[in-house]
């Protein structure tokens, strides 16, 4: 063991032996953004140097009853803590960045990334009370990086967020090109088209592996530049001189904000920003530089019935339907300061996340009720490569082996086939799954072990207390409600004192079931008995027959299978 | 009172008094169907007679924790059930029958559809042992029935189920034309191109209202032709004559079934059907001649490994996702008979309806991890007529008013634009909700009332008895989990006799959260001292402290909101 550590090889769980005379290859470990939207979080390893490229969380998951939101477990990290160099962040999107608080406060790991990022990194780190605990260091395009026995280079890259990167990483087995979230846009808002340049001389010196972005490999061509976008919004803030707009988009989708200020300016309409995670971001974005708004063109929401409708633009958050943003409430007619009336004119700047159809719709529905206009169609475009740019990617960097990231598994596996259509050698395109440990060398990819990487549950401010029980209790009581029987019994004698009572939640009408609840104390009842008169003390025993019983008659009755919850007490 | 009912006005809770010296109109009441997907039913009223068009039942939105169903309420049709003459049918979809057992157990009525339509029907009623209670008649397109005061006609028409009609409805004030869904197919996999001429003729005549399908009014242009898809069919039978097949597609799209079927006997293939409802309905389109299934075609499921995959195509449902549906069951190999392996080709011959979209995801990554190839691409034709086969319905029917039925508000306010565009009169085009009582004449269309339309939750056996506070239990519950305080005071005296005793269900580990759930029964038993020592007696009361007591201290300590339940027996 300690030899392997000499060698370099880690430490942790999955370590393996393996023929000496072979040079050790780097490993590659995603501990999460595989078989699962979100969460992006990859570990390179090699000998005494990890790091870990992006950070992010997960929203949960339908089953997920209660849960917030889902962390990446960094259990391998942790356990590697020596040798963990730092945290390299290629945007600043919440499925990138948005666990860093959690891990940071486990896991001290110096950050590096661009500007825009590290501002909105530093906005978490604020909230989590943790913004002098962690160093943060700003990296330019172009710039390079030491971490370890790492060099890592920071590519241009263009994205639905500015600021975004590709990334660079050399290593003693050879480069890593990893292309973070990006698209192909010849005429971006803000900056300029992704370093196309950087990634050919990087093609031309040799790439070890491409890691790219697998969102958009179903869809066939290019994706449109941001631009189209911005065209969209002056032929529609042309069509609606006289009604108020409001338009809904994605709070971290800078350059869209901008575009909408361009055409507000151009329009002549003040613009009010609402929605806390969008005034956050607009907020950094502004001081760091990312976004021009002209002088006063703002106006705060507290001032928007000083404005006519028609001088008003009001951008949003709240496109995915989520229930407590900002149209959300809009639409509900809860919002403090703004209530829908015909001639509002309401514009989804987005498309729906699977999953979020169904809110959507509500949303759209509420809005159209009370009188707006909704429109949904044209005013989107994605922040992710289609096909051809993808294709462009690998013709540039050539890579030797293909790692698709970024994706669900039907993804990865278009990807997988994309790659192999540019020339990647069949057996040379490796498909991980989160907790994969790859080692890859030029004359090998081999999945050398597994560490753990099931994501963290985070309800409220529990971090990993809620797990499979609670949730199977949750669902179990979220489809059929529960049944308590409560049941008082003689200490020594364990004679009936009181019971016994039957209290229930969340399974019928009490009021109008009143036979129902007295049969089941009779059920209840008899079970007991029949426990007691057999002298049957085990509590336990008493609970299961209790439990049985009713379970069997109100599935009889009922065809439903509530949680029954049988207590003892003794007195 | 009398005098209206004389009349002919309803004596339900909406009348009100009207001027007498104008003719009645018809009343158009849409209990169901609008607002909502699914649970389509419509009364069409006119002095003692009423109608019924479809009678369909919905599938629980999201919120309606652990429902099975939702039918209509027809608590109106109960107050005039002596004049209800009979149940008009367009066609065998869910959304249009399945409420009918329900329905027929409280109110017996006569029905009336089109022959497999009728056929469906009496599978559900077979289901219900209702069979022999209920009157069902078969309808040919062309042909006439007279309820009461109405005439109807079956006129034929195309969707994605055989034997689909639209109903000319003449009352006294006028004809009223129904589409129920449908779209315009030229080439129909069995039977005629809708019946246009009788549509023109019937403009001819003059339509006094249109109510037609809204649920693709958003989509531009025609919907293809369902042999589109047996085109497709060929190909994907041509490209893959090695691998096995498996299609998923909706259980009642005969035409459908019938084109893979074709395809099969062309490339040799045995057929497969499997899933509880796809084979029901096939039967039954078999039995009244709406399939043609040649001979040593089909082979039972429990032969299908004595086929070698090349040999076979499986036909299943399953194709939104559904849990326990057959594809969810064979892509979580947990099906008895098929199990996915590398060469099989998994085609889902369907789009995904709004809010399944992550359950057929999670199903096509299941089967690719699996090693079959997911083919959902250009498989699907729509069943619903889209803006321009909507035009031409109202070119050729020319009516005098609209009112779109079928779809969410945002569809029927697009319909509603569509309308007016054909050049129906603005305040003609009359946009419902559920439960309004529309009175329409030549001289004009007026909403004169409300009647009861929620929709009612049937949740097991139970029809009815789980509402509001229930869901909201099963809400909290799925949420936060629930904490328990069991407490045991002496009768009289009130002194404390055994507790407080804390069981918690769905809130945290308890194991792992030992010293909370201490500091839980401290907080709860400082409440119940704090009363007892203040000689508060009432129970109410002494529950609320500790409900308060402990909500607070939870919501600080882990922000979570379980629900408290304080339980008090006495001794």
């Amino acid at each position: 063991m300690k030899m392997n550590m000499k060698r370099g090889e880690s430490e942790g769980r999955f370590s393996k032996k393996k023929n000496s005379d072979k040079a050790p290859g780097v490993k590659i470990i995603p501990l999460g953004g595989l078989d699962q939207i979100g969460m992006n979080i990859t570990a390179i390893e090699y000998e005494d140097t990890i790091v870990v490229i992006d950070c992010g969380l997960a929203f949960p998951e339908e089953d997920m009853l209660g849960i917030d939101l889902v962390i990446p477990d960094v259990t391998y990290l942790k356990d590697n803590a020596d040798k963990v160099k730092g945290l390299v962040v290629t945007h600043g999107h919440e499925d990138h960045i948005g666990a860093i608080p959690y891990i940071e406060k486990e896991l001290n790991m110096p950050i590096y990334a661009t500007k825009l990022t590290i501002g909105l990194i530093d906005n978490k780190l604020r909230e989590h009370n943790l913004l002098n605990n962690v160093k943060r260091k700003v990296v330019s395009y172009g710039q390079t990086i030491n971490l370890g026995c790492f060099r890592i280079e920071f590519i241009r890259s263009n994205h639905s967020i500015a600021d975004a990167a590709g990334l660079a990483i050399y290593t003693p087995a050879g480069i890593l090109v990893h292309t973070g979230d990006f698209k192909v846009d010849f005429t971006p808002v803000f900056g300029e088209t992704i370093d196309l340049q950087r990634y050919a001389e990087l093609g031309k010196k040799g790439v070890l592996a491409l890691m790219a972005d697998s969102t958009n490999v179903e869809r066939p061509g290019f994706t449109p530049s941001e631009k189209k976008v911005g065209r969209t919004f002056d032929i529609l803030f042309a069509e609606h001189k006289s009604d108020r707009l409001i338009i809904a988009t994605f709070a971290s989708n800078v350059d869209r904000v901008q575009q909408i200020i361009n055409s507000a300016h151009k329009y002549g309409r003040k613009v009010v920003i609402e929605g806390r995670s969008m005034v956050n971001v607009i907020n950094t974005a502004s001081e760091l530089g990312f976004i021009q708004i002209p002088d006063n063109t703002l106006v705060d929401i507290e001032q928007i019935s000083n404005y006519p409708g028609n001088q008003i633009v009001l951008i949003t958050t709240g496109s995915q339907g989520e229930n407590m943003a900002a149209l959300s409430r809009i639409a509900a007619n809860i919002h403090s300061r703004v209530s829908i009336k015909p001639g509002d004119t309401v514009i989804l700047s987005s498309s729906p996340i699977p999953g979020n159809e169904k809110a959507i719709n509500r949303v759209i529905n509420e809005l159209e009720m009370k009188g707006a206009e909704v429109i949904f169609q044209d005013t989107h475009v994605s922040g992710h490569a289609c096909q051809e740019e993808l294709k462009l990617i690998y013709a540039l960097t050539k890579p030797k082996y293909a790692i698709p990231v970024h994706g669900e598994f039907r993804h990865l596996k278009r990807h997988a086939e994309l790659a192999r259509e540019m020339g990647v050698e069949k057996d040379h395109v490796v498909i991980l799954s989160n907790g994969n440990v790859l080692e890859l060398s030029e004359k090998s990819a081999k999945v050398v072990g597994n560490v753990t990487s099931q994501g963290i549950l985070v309800d409220g401010l529990g971090v990993g207390d809620v797990g499979n029980i609670v949730l199977r209790d949750r669902q179990h009581l979220s489809q059929n409600g529960l049944i308590i029987v409560v049941v008082t019994l003689e200490k020594h004698s364990n004679m009936l004192v009181s019971g016994p009572d039957i209290v229930s939640r969340g399974f019928v009408y009490v009021r109008e079931s009143e036979n129902l609840m007295e049969e089941c104390h009779d059920v209840a009842y008899d079970a007991l008995s029949g426990c007691l008169d057999k002298n049957i003390t085990d509590w336990g025993k008493i609970k299961t027959a209790i439990k049985d019983d009713l379970g069997e008659f109100l599935w009889k009755r009922t065809k439903r299978n509530p949680m029954i919850l049988p207590i003892i007490t003794e007195v």
